[in-house]
């Protein structure tokens, strides 16, 4: 479904505009272990890489139609980012309680913000009825070939610098960014071990994966909330290239986020700090060659000094 | 005293190991002003660059007699993680007040810590005695053309990506950032305005500037406090090359690491501050083509948390 080729495509087309992210050893975790540090990319999050390919490669359509996507977080400054760098309009719908800092943040890149629903499920109803009406094209942020070839270029930029990675870790969502990490990965060397990592309050994936009927609840992990719509393609492509998805608790979370903070400076969201949490409560081994995805850095500042101060 | 290809050298020889640094727009301040952030280089801060240039350039005799640096701070891990790719042994001499996870994080890079002194004047001293002793190769974290050069890529990579650059605003201790940075750019395009900023209460390089006799005081901006060594070579560059040098309040700093961390989610250190606090007091015009060079984000977690909760 997806080639090698796809993601050397992805990456061609999306290098001129994103350095490399920072990979930063994490010794106190053990030799051999290091942090993808996503939160040092533009926009200081993943979600640009998927969002600048899906854009890019459609350029001419995008330029034509508009974009319109649905998002309360990192997908949404992505589009806007990627669609003001390709020349194109971008409607981004956001759910009513979106921080205004964030819809601000949209706004500034040029987006055109529709406010709708309570929750992203409703706002992204709202956005394909726009699709439907208007023609728009819409990026989904994790169920679109172009979007996972997107966060696959992170597998590339990993075995560039160390070829002989043999574990990764990726905080799992949707599965866009589980699916091209993993698929990258073992299409390069089927040895890597790839490991979703989720918390045990938005288990979707993880039921997806097993055929469990775990339900959501309340998160810190904000990033990794929602549902996956039926028939994602992000799903067959977990089930084939991913080793297995691991559940860790919302304390480990809270307790990786200072963890991060005071080892290494980097102030991150709940979400990206998931991989920490399942190598730090043991449940996964910390060998060498484990490469921990630290997806993105837009944790809301009174939530962060809040958890610091627990 | 140093060209061009004395910088392009430079970058060529640390460019295998570092990543760019992340050019990020900051549209609160006003359209077309960006920080350059050093906190996103390896070690989280610039000090790297000239540190990683200097031990590649003399490879040779570092691996034959060792590397001994003085410093209570970035330099000492830039050193130390240099000397690391060098495959040579590194003595740092650190006063005894360095915090503990500062020793233990140069050690954990394989250096040797001696504890020695209570201020930087006094480690230097000590490390400047065991040079002539013991005939280690001593690297100063400014007064050293290497280390100049290697700071000064920034300015290359600032060029590379927005030949456009109107005006750069530098922290300024013992000039080595300042030096190089202003150097390179002046040699490329004389039109650049190059300005340094430093702390009220460290002025060291402004006395040397201006001639003036103002005291050191206790600042936040604890990596630019310290004297400028008799001779420094810093001192004639800085004078060619640079525009002018600014004092900010230290009041401003404390209100500037307030401002990054809340409108673009970064932890910075005093001393990485001071560009931005001389644009938010009005110091200096936010003109369209300013960039703030952000040195880096190695703050202490306690006065950090201490600053955010004033």
């Amino acid at each position: 479904m997806l080639t090698l080729l796809d993601f050397l495509t992805a990456q061609s087309r999306i290098k001129p505009y994103l350095h490399p992210t920072l990979l930063e050893p994490s010794v106190t975790l053990g030799a051999g272990v290091y942090f993808k540090l996503e939160n040092t990319n533009l926009t200081h999050a993943f979600k640009i890489r998927g969002a600048l390919n899906a854009i890019l490669a459609q350029a001419d359509i995008a330029r034509e139609r508009g974009i319109i996507a649905a998002s309360a977080g990192n997908h949404a400054v992505g589009v806007a980012y990627a669609a003001q760098l390709a020349d194109a309009t971008a409607t981004l719908v956001m759910p009513r309680q979106t921080p205004q800092r964030k819809v601000e943040g949209a706004r500034r890149l040029g987006a055109t913000i529709v406010l709708y629903g309570d929750i992203y499920d409703e706002a992204e109803i709202h956005a394909r009825e726009l699709e439907q009406r208007e023609g728009t094209l819409f990026v989904s942020p994790y169920n679109d070939p172009y979007v996972i070839a997107g966060q696959g270029t992170i597998s590339l930029e990993l075995l560039e610098t160390i070829p002989s990675i043999s574990r990764i870790l990726v905080p799992t969502s949707g599965g866009g960014l589980l699916a091209g990490v993993a698929t990258a990965a073992k299409l390069i060397n089927p040895a890597i071990e790839v490991i979703g990592v989720q918390s045990v309050a938005t288990p979707a994936m993880y039921n997806a994966f097993y055929g469990t009927d775990h339900s959501q609840l309340d998160t810190i992990a904000d990033g990794l909330a929602g549902k996956i719509e039926e028939g994602s393609i992000t799903v067959p492509l977990c089930r084939q290239y991913t080793d297995r998805i691991v559940l860790v608790e919302e304390q480990a979370i809270h307790e990786s986020i200072r963890w991060v903070f005071r080892q290494h400076g980097w102030a991150i969201e709940g979400a990206a700090a998931v991989g920490v949490a399942a190598l730090l409560t043991g449940q996964i081994e910390p060998q060498a060659g484990t490469v921990v995805i630290i997806s993105g850095g837009n944790i809301d500042v009174e939530k962060f000094l809040h958890v610091m101060a627990e």
